[in-house]
């Protein structure tokens, strides 16, 4: 499974193609406009951001609501389809300086159109179709913002998807003073089969693969799986997860995550976890000084509109790299013709993990 | 560039093969050797380790003590390739579960000799080849220990490379207990030029590949860019880098490096700061509970001779590491012919990015 | 340099996206629609194929005019949107089998519906930037027909592109008989630099990536590079082109071009030849016998109509393959930014390769 | 599935290494080397070629004569590891001018080591590993010459793989006048399961992954599948071949072959037929003229040791290429973690293919 983005920020629309995707699976463009609605209202967004809606065309892939083993391909419209003017003075924090002497040009909006974050809308939507078709099989991916500038959620990771009120009066509160905010989210996915990924080669280790996926999320800086950071203080004796077996339903499970259902590059079949810290946005009030790469003097960069906070918005965005990282790995796995097959194979294989092994190596 | 290395632990070697590799960069056993070393004699490693050598035979690519633009291979032979014995228990922490499964063997040993640490080696062997190439461009990657269990060195990144007096004496107390430690370890590459990576496309984002590169390595459960986490709690009007000019040499610069010397995908001219934790390797004493794969039952996993600390270590892979995500990006920047014809397009790139832009978009 | 296409023959529209292709190329939708009309009008087709236009949209990766290195994107709606009716008859020569088991379906037309050839249109319009970019440094792809059915063009490869009257002829008598007709076309790059492809993995010889685009054509079943089948009656003496040197301004040239450009997977200097062979389409009149996929009893695939010969059509969608394989080696060669550094750098290139060599290895 | 080779011809050994390829697949060394004796024995080999043997060492992806799922490397020492001596004069129709000035030497038998067709001992020992798992799943594949110069066989395909006797003295006539020879093989897959490659995407096509093989073999220069250019001259209603089913055992088949066991970019499972097509050896006595790469003045190519012809080598080398082809989509279609794994699914799809659907659209 691959897939590519285009599409600029105030440009025409955005397009996405999804390749390698299988059969059988069912789609609305309701459904995708749904998870859209999800990423755009969330909270600590620009009041424009929050009244529009975005709608989806599904321009091929699809027949009778079903895919067919067909490329996917999307296209969201821009309501919002005039360019940024063009600008001189790169804004720090952005793309603009890097890219525009990558790319050759002055005019830094050329860069920030594409740079923009507005991209991640048609990873959203593509990720939809994974996101079905890993909840056909029982899997689930749930994100939550646990962190707010200095605002911590301290509940764990039951899955509750509502952000704290205290987090509100921060956005709010940073929106008034025209300041952006950073944070923290976390992705968790549930009834992820035993043995995605692995440990041979070291291009297809799944930490590798999310860390590709989450890292390449704009503003992103910062990544852990399981307890993360807090593994680093721990002794050998107190980090693992001990093996047990079930004898009812689960066969092998774990009474302890901390290694956030990886192990070695595979999952191991406990709840896979994933936070991600982001920079807050470049856009505040007072951002530091730049210049003008025309004429390499000081200068301020424009007043830039901006959400205040990209994390409650991210969380749904992690949702869907997660999803993508998943599905590619058990596409892998289990070949990628059509959801039957597939379907099929991961029963068989699920009942496999089930009971001990009789065959000896 | 692309590079795949195979072998197991105690097998008959380990055998790399790099690909896309420039001609006319030098080379020599020796300098391999001693990148091995580094690796090898870091502190906290078991006795048996840190006492013997690696000796790499170069198979390929080589005239003359230059590369010639075939493909690399590297062949360190194992002087310790009597197998592991087998075992059926796997142990928490480690590939075994997941692995024996997914290739269907009950004897976990099999697995664990894929999986191991060993298999690292390797890579801080092909790494030499980019290593020089940056080398030779005067870019510089290094390592160093930030925190080992509870003990972190407050310096800052100024590139010291020296062991923390506290560190070692918790590396000595652990290895008396039989416990192993995780920790924190930087990477700092110095003089990469402006421009790698790319903004466009979610795949060719420099982040995106560092994470790829960085969450591959065993053990590695964290990562961050710049001041990674720290960001998260930012206000936006602190948490950016102001962009100013010096006429005299360096071009384009930034008082501050918060971002970590990546902006939007790309490297934006400044030191390139990243930082990743590990945690405690698995084979402490006293580990915890696991079950025999063929019984389902209860069982201890055998006792596993294993370092006290990988971090020491992980701090010369990380190197390699980063070596391997910037020569692969400069590479895409500016073709991979030969050294000769890189060298005079990168100063030219740099010579391009110290003035201001005539041309308009 | 990559691109994914996606859309069915009858669905809403075909969309292509090509990413990592460099900043500042001039691109018109009217340039890209005057090839899908070169394409479209080519002698052989059906009546409604030649009576209608293609429109495309450029929705990404244009600015003012030029390209800006972001993923281009493109959408050629389809006029002609009625999906073909079900049937559960495949048509033998088409996809429609081994797809219709392959992704499930008892109804072949979905499957046809994305292994038309109607995708090659989007090839075509894709291609449009690498030829625009091959042109920009005094690259040309011209492809013309060289056999119709029976009748062979025996004029040489002097680049006219004039369908041969006798085979207008055949064309014609074979419409009027319901009849389809295979043949051959070839392709000519001139201009191309020597050193494109490399010679030291499989993978990267351009022989194996020009053998991967024309043998992807629907219809295709052979190949020839330069003299091709007829080298293999040849004497080794004679078979080989030899090495002079011309003063005044080509450098290295050979006087004859047995090996068509390539020798040792990359480009020699001379000009690039491949020819290619298809066969005739399935939707000739009195097809041979089928079954019914639900029923597994014989039965005849619905009548279904077609074009006469696509020969003359794929002669422009050689063109294509030919630059877009051209391209993505000249971008591995120089770098893939803009167009002014990549100019710049095939310019140094050209001029060293004129000259004796200075270096010794 | 995916592979790298490197090493010298006359370096000190060749090194492959082999990624993605199951556990459970069993393999000796003898088996490898009886594949590479095949290879090297082939009439029209030199004389020092024919006396020697390849010893072959397996240094990853074994334990106890069965692959694991982690990556294979093998190892084949050059016997006759001497270097060739420098020279700066460029062989016409082979990689040396291009690559000298590619990677910058004016020694161009630093080009040639790599460039030249001893590589294909390496494809050939790789290949032993799909052509055993195809094997385990009742696929075949045999290659054949079909042609040396201007002997053609006119026997069918029905796999003897002997030598036509004519084709034994057209030969030794040759190589007695110190003269080299092209011509023709062809290899064949007998048992390949229908629906391997897709129709979905231009790169999936196995027609363009068999093209990007065959294309990438050192001296081809045209490709044929199934009637290949014989179809260029068909008409529609003679070259397709009837879909019929067979009550018994086979469920569907054809009772032509004319496609050659594709179409529509999948295979149909009928005899999978390809044949390629190579030019005489450059090292023919008489070589024509070529220049001093130093002064730029012209001069004698140095008289080169060369095989006769390199076809019935080649016709090995085929069937080496057709396994890693086939089995690279076998693995995509079905997953490639245990071969275990992947035989029911192979033998659950088999049957599925043979009775009608019950699934509608």
């Amino acid at each position: 499974m691959r897939y590519l983005t285009a599409g600029e920020s105030h440009g025409e629309a955005l397009v996405g193609i999804l390749e390698g995707f299988p059969a059988g699976v069912g789609m609305t463009a309701a459904y995708i406009e749904r998870q859209l609605l999800r990423r755009r209202k969330a909270w600590g967004r620009s009041g424009r951001q929050r009244r529009e809606t975005d709608t989806v065309r599904i321009l091929g892939g699809l027949h009778r609501g079903a895919t067919t083993g067909a490329p996917i391909a999307l296209l969201i419209a821009n309501r919002d389809a005039r360019p940024l003017s063009a600008s001189a003075v790169p804004l720090p924090g952005h793309a603009d300086l890097a890219g525009a002497l990558k790319y050759g040009f002055s005019d830094v909006s050329i860069v920030r159109e594409r740079a923009s974050a507005r991209e991640t809308a048609m990873r959203v939507a593509l990720a939809c179709f994974p996101r079905r078709l890993l909840g056909g099989l029982g899997i689930t991916v749930a994100g939550r913002v646990v962190r707010i500038g200095d605002v911590v959620d301290e509940r764990d990771s039951s899955g509750h998807g509502n952000l704290h009120e205290a987090m509100r009066r921060e956005l709010d509160s940073a929106a008034a003073a025209g300041e952006t905010l950073g944070g923290e989210f976390e992705v968790v996915a549930r009834g992820v089969p035993l043995g995605l990924g692995s440990c041979v080669q070291w291009d297809r280790r799944l930490e590798g693969k999310i860390g590709a996926q989450f890292m390449s999320l704009n503003a992103v800086k910062a990544l852990e799986i399981g307890a993360g950071f807090g593994l680093s203080g721990s002794k050998g004796s107190a980090a693992q997860d001990a093996i047990c077996r079930d004898h009812s339903r689960r066969g092998f499970y774990r009474p302890t995550n901390r290694s956030g259902g990886i192990e070695g590059g595979m999952t191991n079949g406990e709840l896979l976890v994933v936070r991600a810290g982001m920079k807050p946005l470049p856009g505040a009030a007072g951002n530091c000084a730049s210049l003008d790469l025309r004429t390499g003097r000081t200068a301020s960069p424009r007043r830039y509109r901006s959400d205040t906070c990209a994390v409650p918005a991210a969380a749904v965005i992690g949702e869907s790299l997660l999803a993508l990282a998943l599905a590619d790995a058990l596409l892998e796995k289990f070949g990628s013709d059509s959801f039957q097959e597939l379907k099929a194979r991961v029963e068989s294989w699920r009942q496999q993990c089930r009971v001990p092994l009789r065959r000896s190596a």
